[in-house]
């Protein structure tokens, strides 16, 4: 019911960085692609197989050395529903190798809606006799627009699965300033978004300090990283936006405590596409993935330090 | 490239509203249920099935009366790729009679991740030599959070397909106005996101006045109905929260122009689970389903007059 489960992968594998598995079909091999293409033809079939197959191969390399994975659902939406049947499998399959797994829908909705989402992407539904989880994510991203009434459903069942959520707060991009800087009350709405959090939050901290409301902040923005750091002590951060995005190890830094905890930092394509940067055979994109995956969690400990 | 589809099909039928589809197993009759359980078991793929057998009798009955169905897509990923396939045949159903589809998916991301979302819910994907859609909705809802780098994508797929997008403003529930209400620069939140509505749908106005770029706001708020309908002129207004979340058609007449047009109502529930209140033999439903249709038309076109 708080992040401590996250946390404790964090320390085991002395890594706060989580791997992103955004699978655009251009980031897949051809090879991969080739080879179910001639069993199922040019079809989004296919597409969810080759990306299934890509995504468990990262997964054997990374899952000693990472903490977690983060699939973003709108690349496996893409392929229609043999793409979310390939999120369902590769949510399962991190899982059983002993990885934390958020998934990234940025999802909202009110009432029995919400309660919809969260049965769908943390809990599980019941069919007759049976309880099933459709996806089983252990986290998800979520878009607090809608007030406490799109948080509350989620809340419940971080508390009875121990599970968590990670709440739009200060989006990497160049517009989120657009409403996200805007003067709310005398304060930035980003800044009143993340108060949300603490509040929302406030039932579910755990040993580590930190609850099951967790927020996103862009690496992107390292003054308001820091800023939210100082205002949020009890608020996980997720840090997108680190390598292709223009973050730096250095800006992002200000996410962490003085432990070297309470963030995430996130990197999709640097290593879904590291086999395409090194220029090594492309049969090697799983191993070229791991050795990105150790450039970036050295880059980042070089400037935190995760106490024991 | 704007909403003079659903505006054209709303005068057709001289009915400003539509079905939200969203079946919860508990809506379903046990009869529909039970028929796909002896195949399948108590499994995913079994309420799909019976969502789906149960959504194509209700758009048998009502596509020539109803101009619009509203899938809300947390309905279906509730249970999984199963649930997922059967958004997508939903959605061809009734595009195949002739109905304006509106995926309720509230989505939101930026750059490269929105374009999945927009090619998955309005637009196609290609692989190999095919160009395939995964869903083909007419529109989507989406959330406006994190700016313009979010709404972009969107747009250029609305010009090229002629299709729309409805951005969360002022939402019906309770708590919306936590942050919506609040005074951002001397104004609400809301009305402010309902100006950006208006600056992103500028260039794709369409015949009958309004863009490309329509609003989500809650029948629950006739106030702010009547105010933004006067401040956003180009604005197409999507209106839940009628009935089953209080809103009355008195209140819901302040989103239309002089016209009549510039707001389609939404009624789920109620709809879906007419049979209910009826307490009429469960294989009925559509029927029943039907009859509710045509009291909410003419109970919302007793307050307002749709000009020919």
């Amino acid at each position: 019911m708080s992040f401590d489960r996250l946390v404790k992968k964090i320390k085991e594998t002395g890594n706060p960085s989580v791997v992103g598995l955004d699978p655009k079909l251009d980031y897949i091999p051809d090879f991969l692609i080739q080879k179910f293409q001639e069993e199922d033809g040019a079809t989004l079939k296919t597409a969810a197989r080759a990306i299934f197959a890509f995504n468990k191969a990262i997964i054997d390399e990374i899952h000693d050395i990472v903490p977690a994975i983060k699939p973003q659902a709108a690349y496996y939406e893409m392929y229609g529903y043999h793409g979310m049947k390939t999120l369902a499998e590769t949510i399962r399959y991190a899982k059983l190798k002993g990885m934390f797994v958020i998934t990234d829908g940025k999802r909202n909705d009110i009432g029995a809606t919400m309660q919809a989402y969260t049965a769908a992407h943390l809990g599980s539904v019941r069919v007759g006799d049976n309880e099933i989880e459709p996806f089983g994510a252990d986290a998800l991203t979520v878009n607090g627009y809608l007030g406490t009434d799109g948080i509350k459903p989620l809340l419940e069942v971080c508390k009875e699965r121990d599970k968590g959520i990670f709440v739009l707060v200060k989006t990497s991009n160049p517009s989120s300033g657009e409403l996200q800087d805007q003067s709310m009350n005398g304060e930035p709405l980003y800044a009143r978004m993340g108060d949300l959090c603490e509040k929302w939050g406030a039932e579910t901290i755990g040993e580590s300090g930190y609850s099951a409301v967790g927020a996103v902040v862009g690496a992107t923005y390292p003054e308001q990283l820091r800023e939210l750091r100082a205002r949020l002590p009890h608020t996980f951060f997720l840090v997108p936006g680190y390598g292709a995005q223009g973050g730096g190890a250095e800006g992002v830094a200000g996410a962490f405590d003085v432990n070297g905890m309470g963030a995430i930092v996130n990197s999709s394509r640097a290593i879904m596409c590291a086999y395409q940067k090194e220029q090594c055979a492309p049969e090697e994109f799983a191993k070229a993935a791991r050795r990105e995956a150790i450039r970036m969690r050295d880059d980042i400990t070089n400037y935190i330090k995760i106490a024991k």
